[in-house]
């Protein structure tokens, strides 16, 4: 199943939207559940993603804005903050898709949504070497 | 209070989002809680949506998400799907975000925002419109 | 076990906060799980309803912000808005509650709650004994 | 895609476990989603209950614990204590893992789940077959 | 705005009820979403902490329920049982409040609750009684 | 009442499921909520998981489940893994448990699932010396 078309339509999606970061999730699984990570591959990203009807732009803020008002799977929004940024999202963007939570979610989960991007936004801020100390 | 410039722009981007379903929130208050309608146009409507940084299609399709993976919140999704089909959503788009919260909240919640949003297709006739009754 | 100390003085605590409408919860359990009846008057009215150190009125408050955020257990925040009612919380007073999840757990939750209260203080006659409309 | 072992494996899954549930489901979603029926009959059914390791009944246990929980998918629940019927649980052990729930997800959350309970087996007639018509 | 009546008595009312810990919360939010600051200060303090109806000590007791009750939020429910001690709540009643959550939340979610109380508890015996004014 | 037949029932009842992973839990709440303790040994112990008519495995993979959805529990989720070890479940089954639930409440509860459970197996890996590092 490893050489579908559909196995490899989502290993590219994976890497085009989660990068360095969707590996290392797929890693992790290696040795508790190795077909999970395979799931993980063809379903969400060999399927869902590779759709046509909706931009990756779009599909990302829906995932952002879904997993800030859950609130209760901080890794995966980070993972996804991560993803929206490598779909063209500006950080902006992001923060706005975030404070809108609150007023579906609480102002909690919103918090806990910024905090969560700024961390993001600064591991990428060393990651990319602004070199200037800003975020 | 209610002459406020924030109030205004709130009930402007509350009529434009949400139309008729708005009001009829609004109006539903008015013998319970009205404080609480008045803080819904102007903290929401007035503040969050009436800011630059995010178009309102893009708001919409957050909020969508949100309230479809959350799944507590029928009747609200079901104004936000009027909302977003209102800003310039097409239904497809709509149907494709609903569809993601599959990967992130479950096929339950997936499922029960795709039923909202037949729902919300028909009654805006658009699935009626189409002369096979075959909704 | 039914003539226990602690069955009676939940089957007490139960009548005095929910009243009738803790009877018909517990008459509806009859025939499915009537084990799950004694429990229900057991732990939560025997035990955690009968404890000192925190009135009723205020473990009412605790319950109806509890299940408004929560969102997901219509029939039993009913049953405590009239809960609180009984044990003297005014109705402004469970407005206010029910509001002031709007910042803890959204509006969509705060709304749903104060329709819900809505529906009580109808039912509870006192919308529709004061024959002017207002609340 | 249709034709693929995959998505044949998953359906006659579906028609063991949810029966014409199951296919209303499915049904339900033509007009609105149909690659979404498709999925739903290949992930869940083709990849994830087709699985050896885990025997369906457990499974149907696990799967009623969490919608039981979760409160906010009571069309599911129902479909899926179905399920459990239809895979060799008793009422008994359905009505056991619901009540179970009550420790971990709340008295209100089982007490959803006990009554959806009493609503399936009415359905399938094991009570009102009593002859007692208690129900 | 920052220098309306609304943003000054949403400040006058976070230091009354969450002392340092709201002003840590505002702070934080400086190079990520200032304006989410505002919003956090207007709306929630300016607007509902303030409204006459229900005193802070149950306005408290109702959010340090809520937040025990979604489990989702942990740093906001530590803040929070600050503030309900900040506004005159006993540590005994924090506990009750927490408690009857395992009714209707499940047991995780109030041990979880109390973990927290115990936490704060312990923070706020060092400062007072250390003498030395260090955390 | 700690020398009630139904308290030591539940402290038997503990100690089979949880081992020393539920008297850590009792321990840590003796300065906090020792009434707590006594209630989570008589109730979910003493009453739930000692009534006939579901087999313990059965019970834990219901928890499991339920805690893997909810995805806001993340301690005591790890302790019923081993709860469930401890009762006859292979790590296989419980890894298909958790697989199960990205259906139901979305691949980020699965994932965190799954990641608990690496942790809790390689703990007891650790703890009974397998020698050969191996998870």
């Amino acid at each position: 199943m490893k050489n579908s078309e559909r196995y490899q339509r989502g290993l590219d999606k994976l890497a085009k939207i989660d990068g360095e970061q969707g590996q290392k999730v797929i890693d992790s699984l290696a040795d508790i559940a190795p077909d999970f990570a395979q799931y993980l591959i063809e379903f969400p990203f060999g399927d869902i993603y590779s759709r046509p009807g909706l931009d990756l732009k779009s599909r990302e803020i829906a995932v952002v804005a879904a997993l800030t008002a859950l609130g209760n799977a901080a890794p995966q929004l980070k993972v996804h903050i991560h993803g929206a940024l490598n779909v063209g999202c500006t950080e902006q963007e992001i923060v706005e898709v975030i404070m809108q939570m609150a007023v579906y979610a609480g102002f909690p989960a919103a918090l806990n949504g910024l905090f969560a991007a700024k961390e993001v936004f600064a591991e990428r801020g060393k990651v990319s070497n602004r070199g200037d100390g800003s975020l």
